[in-house]
């Protein structure tokens, strides 16, 4: 009843449907390589992220909150943002926290990685851990940015990842991912 | 140094950048209410999706392994789908875990929600609770689709989810809720 392994898509060319600041929508050409037949499947190019777990000497995670476009509404998160071309997934971390927290220092590492959604986006979002920050400069927001700092227990943290105060699903997945490295 | 409530924008129209089966990507007017400035934000419009978490009598886990065209690779993850026009989100993800596995029976509840993307995607993805799943029926895939359904315990899909072996962020988020209800 069980098949064997799933069959891996050939990937052909693709037009471009739609370019934004954030995102390249994409209409991909896929050819299945036994039944050979081809299909078009819808996939959003953007460079990949970073999300940052980052905890102060005194045990507490840094959070931000603000509004967000696409839910209409504030959110509370882990800090993060877009890598730069070139730029190393932990000095984009360290970067985005500095800058929208003003916090820094303390050693920074990478923590792991997901997939925003391999179905329809091509990125990863790397999850880094900064260890020992404290307030180590002035923010420096991009200029649609109000950025709402806080500190909550590692504890709060967890909790509120798993009881719906933290919803956006790449910032449960960074406390996941912390969660399982502090127990060790 | 840390500022106030971060402003609500006012959303206003949007015009359509591209239509897909997957999602309608709009470019959405807000207003800033105190600053009065008016931008345009990309937002992906989709309907809500549904993720399972879903445990057989003997405490394993079923988790699906299928090609992905997003990242262009198989990808290990629990099932889940798009819910349907006034579908309830248990009933989708009853109906997604029987179509995609085969597996069906016990008790189904929501464990929780979160945002796949709160930052550009308006939708949310329910997390449902299937405890006690046995095989129950014939799969019933969509045409696209070839799944490799498995077990795993409790223990190696919490693992895979914190160590790499499980990318997809709402598959790491539904082990994380799941985890957290599984303790108490």
């Amino acid at each position: 009843m069980i098949p064997g392994e799933p069959a891996h898509w050939e990937r052909g060319g693709h037009k471009v449907l739609a370019t934004t600041r954030v995102l390249e929508l994409r209409e991909v050409s896929f050819r299945h390589p036994k039944r050979g037949t081809q299909k078009d499947f819808m996939v959003a190019h953007a460079p990949d992220w970073v999300n940052v777990v980052a905890r102060t000497p005194d045990d507490r995670i840094i959070l931000v909150r603000q509004f967000r476009f696409g839910s209409n509404a504030l959110s509370l998160e882990v800090p993060g943002g877009v890598i730069e071309k070139g730029e190393d997934p932990v000095h984009a971390g360290v970067r985005e926290l500095l800058e929208e927290t003003g916090y820094g220092g303390g050693t920074a590492r990478l923590l792991g990685s997901v997939l925003p959604n391999p179905a329809i986006m091509d990125n990863r979002c790397h999850i880094i851990l900064v260890d020992g920050a404290v307030p180590s400069g002035p923010m420096n927001w991009d200029p649609d940015e109000e950025i709402e700092v806080s500190l909550a227990t590692v504890a709060q943290a967890l909790d509120w990842a798993r009881t719906g105060k933290i919803t956006h699903s790449l910032s449960v997945a960074a406390l996941m991912l912390f969660e399982g490295v502090r127990r060790v």
